[in-house]
C-alpha cells in the first residue's frame, strides 16, 4: 500500500477468519453481537466460538503428521465450557498448577491424559498429581526427590518426566522459555543422570518434556526448533541408556496478532516433521511424540465484546469510554510484558459492515491511562450504547488480566 | 560508591523505613515474618502495617499546612481492614468505580466523604453515588447529563464536580494524567460553560477535580504542578462566575521503588503550599481544599512474602523459586506497563539480618518467563522454606494484579 492509501491513525491488526456480518454487526455461531449481549445479560462478554476452535483443530490435524499427539495447554483459557470442549478434540491436556487440576477434574476429563510442568510445584501439587496419575514434568532435582518420596508414601507409582533447560531456544519467539540460565526444567546435560536415577527409584518413566518458547509466527523457527528438540532428545534418551516412552516437543506456534503478522505456516511445519518422523533415531521410533499448544487452538476464536459509556472529544480527539478495559483484556492493552504498544484487531461490533470513517481511540472504564484497548483505530464511528469488539481474546485474555482492579470484578464469558 | 565498591548482581530498590529485625528476621508490627506466615495459615501473604500506614500519616499532616484536607484513593489498596483503619486517619475516600463504592459501604465509611472519578460511569454506577450522597467527579458533558436526569429521576440533588483535563501535565510523573488528548475530565476551556449549567440545573456544586499525575518523586515538580492547578482552578471559578465550594487537586505523591530513588521532599511541598494558601485569590478563598493519595499513604507500608519452594542452579544462576508471583505482584515482576525491567526492593525476611553472598534470581511458581520477582539480587543465601519479602507491596498489589493467572487464586491479605 502506498503512503497516499495508508489509512489514518494506526493500523489495527488483522481481523481472524471466521466471524460473519448477520444485519450488519458482527456474528459468531449464528448470533449477533447485540444478541449474544442480551443473553449474557450484558458486557463485558468474552465469547468463544466451537466453530473457530474446531476448525483450527481440523486444519492442524489435516497439516501434523497422524503420529503427533496435540495437547491443550489450558493456561490460555480454563473456562470449564471450554474445557469439556476440548477434551473430545484433544489428545491431551497440560497444567501448570493445583489450580488447574482442579478445573481438570470439575471438567471431568481423565486426569491421566494430563501432564504438569511448573517450576514451584507445592507437596500437595505433587500429591495431588500423583493420586489422580498426572505426568509430572520435573523442573529439578529436589522436586524429583519431593516427588519419589511422595509416591513412596502414597504407595503410589508416580508418573515422571523430566523438563529439560535446552541449551537452544527459539527463534522469533515472543517468549524464550530455553538457551542460557533459566527456573525451568533441568539443564540439558545433568537430565540423563536424573533420568537413571529415577528410573532406578521404580518410578513410571514418562520420558521429556522439552519447551522451547510460545508465540513464533515463523515456520522456519519452529522447523528448525523442532529438528534440534528431536535431536537433543535423541542425545538425552542415549546418554540416559532407555529409549524415551514420551517426547513433549513443546509449543509455540503462535497466531498473528498485530498489523503485518501473516498467519503460522502450518503446513510447511508439518511437512517437515513428517519427514524427520520417517526417519527416527531408535532411541524415539516407539516414542509418543506430542506437542502443547495454548493459544494456537483457541486464541482467534474468542472475542472480547463491550459497550460504548460514553464518547468524548478532547483537543480534537475522540475517545470511545467503553465499560471494558485492561481488567479484562491487560495483553490487548499493551501492558502485559510488552515494550512497544501495538492494537490488536478491534471493530465496533453494531456496525461491523460500515465503512471506517473515524479515528477513534477506544478506551477502559480505568481511572488510568494505561486503560486503553485501541489506540487511534480508523473505525465507522461509534455512539454510546454501540458494542465494540476487541478480537484474539481466546488466550490470556479473561485468565491473565486482573480482574478485582479498581473493584471492577470479571467479564462474563460464553462458547458459543 | 565506586566502580570498586560495587556490590555484584543487579541493584534493589531502598528497603522502606519502619521495618524492623526480631530473630534475626524481618519483623512487622512486633512479629516476625515466620510468625505472621504461621497465623496466617501459609504463603503467600501480603502483610500491612498499622503502625507505619499511621506514620506517613503523622508525618504528612505535619508537613502539609493544616488547611489542606487529605483523602485517600482506595484503588490503591481497598482491602476491608486497611478501609477501616483509614476511616479515622484521612479526611475523605476517592472511588473509582460502583465495586469500590460497595467497598466503601461494607466498610461502614460515610459515604458523603467520598468523591467518586472514572471515565466510563455506568447508570447503575451514577444512580448508586447519588443515592448514597458521593460527589460524582464528572469525566464529560454528556456524563453530567445523566448525572442530573437520574438525579431528577431519584428526587435527590446530586452533589457533582467537574473533573477538569488540564493543558498541563506533571512533569518527572510515572503516569500523566493530563496535557493535551485525554479520556479524563472535561478540556479545561469547555469546563466553566458545564459548571454554569450544572449550577443552573439545581445541583449541589462541589467544585474542580484537577489530577496531573502520579508516582512523582521530584518535589519541584509537584510544587510547580499544584500552582498551576491553583491558577487554573481559579480561571475557571472566574469564568465559571461562582467561587469554588472545592477543589481536588488531584495527588500524584511518589514512592521510592527502585534503587536510585531518593524519597520525596513532602516539607518543601508543604512550605510551598502554605504560602500560596497564604495568598490564594478570592475564588479559592473558603474553598475545601484536598489532595488524594493512594501509593504514598499505603504502599511502603506493605510486605509480600512468599516461601522459596525450590533452589535451582542452571547454568551456574541461582533461582529461588517461590510460591508467589506475577499473579499477586505484576508491577514488581515489571510487567505492569513498565519499559526497563528494575528491582523492587526485595530481601530474605527469615534471614534479614544476614550479610548478603550471593547473587540470586528470586522467580514465582508461574510457568513463564515474565514471572520474576528479583532480578540477580546481591543477597544472603536462602534455602528451600526461608521466606522471601518484596517490599512496597501496600498499593497496587494484590488489588492490580492478575490472581487467577494459571488457576493460581489470591494470595492472603493482613493488616497488623
Amino acid at each position: 500500500m502506498s503512503a497516499a492509501e495508508k489509512p489514518p491513525g494506526k493500523p489495527l491488526g488483522p481481523l481472524p477468519q471466521g466471524y460473519e456480518t448477520f444485519n450488519g454487526q458482527l456474528a459468531i455461531g449464528g448470533q449477533t453481537a447485540a444478541q449474544l449481549v442480551q443473553q449474557a445479560g450484558g458486557t463485558p462478554l468474552f465469547v468463544y466460538s466451537r466453530e473457530i476452535i474446531a476448525n483450527t483443530m481440523m486444519r492442524l490435524r489435516e497439516a501434523m503428521p497422524a503420529r503427533l499427539h496435540i495437547n491443550y495447554a489450558i493456561k490460555a483459557n480454563s473456562h470449564p465450557d471450554v474445557l469439556s470442549y476440548m477434551a473430545d478434540l484433544v489428545d491431551g491436556f497440560d497444567i501448570a498448577s493445583g489450580g488447574e487440576l482442579e478445573k481438570i477434574q470439575a471438567s471431568g476429563i481423565d486426569a491421566s491424559r494430563v501432564s504438569f510442568a511448573g517450576p514451584g510445584k507445592r507437596d500437595w501439587e505433587l500429591e495431588a498429581a500423583i493420586r489422580a496419575s498426572v505426568t509430572l514434568n520435573l523442573e529439578s532435582e529436589s522436586e524429583a526427590e519431593r516427588a519419589l518420596a511422595i509416591g513412596n508414601q502414597l504407595g503410589i507409582t508416580p508418573r515422571l518426566a523430566i523438563r529439560v533447560n535446552p541449551d537452544f531456544d527459539m527463534k522469533g519467539s515472543g517468549m524464550k522459555m530455553g538457551g542460557g540460565a533459566k527456573p525451568f526444567g533441568v539443564d540439558a546435560e545433568r537430565v540423563p543422570e536424573l533420568g537413571r536415577k529415577i528410573i532406578a527409584a521404580g518410578a513410571e518413566w514418562r520420558g521429556l518434556h522439552i519447551y522451547t518458547g510460545s508465540q513464533a509466527l515463523s515456520a522456519e523457527a519452529i522447523i528448525e526448533t523442532q529438528a534440534n528438540v528431536l535431536e537433543l532428545a535423541d542425545r538425552i534418551a542415549t546418554d540416559t541408556g532407555h529409549p524415551l516412552p514420551k517426547l513433549n516437543m513443546g509449543g509455540g506456534y503462535g497466531i498473528p496478532y498485530f498489523h503485518g503478522d501473516e498467519p503460522l505456516d502450518i503446513e510447511a511445519i508439518g511437512a517437515a516433521l513428517e519427514e524427520r518422523f520417517g526417519d527416527l533415531p531408535a532411541s524415539l521410533k516407539d516414542s509418543h511424540l506430542c506437542i502443547e499448544l495454548g493459544r494456537y487452538l483457541v486464541g482467534l476464536a474468542g472475542v472480547y465484546l463491550c459497550r460504548v459509556v460514553d464518547r468524548k472529544v478532547s483537543h480534537g480527539e475522540t475517545f470511545l469510554v467503553t465499560d471494558g478495559g485492561l481488567h479484562h483484556q491487560l495483553a490487548a492493552s499493551g501492558n502485559f510484558g510488552t515494550v512497544v504498544r501495538r492494537n490488536y484487531p478491534a471493530a465496533i461490533a453494531t456496525r461491523f459492515d460500515a465503512p471506517p470513517e473515524e479515528v477513534q481511540h477506544i478506551v477502559g472504564c480505568l481511572c488510568t491511562p494505561l486503560d486503553k484497548l485501541s489506540d487511534k483505530g480508523f473505525l465507522p464511528r461509534a455512539e454510546v450504547d454501540d458494542i465494540v469488539a476487541i478480537f484474539c481474546a481466546g488466550a490470556y485474555g479473561a485468565s491473565a488480566s486482573p480482574a478485582q482492579f479498581l473493584g471492577q470484578g470479571p467479564a462474563q464469558e460464553v462458547l458459543v
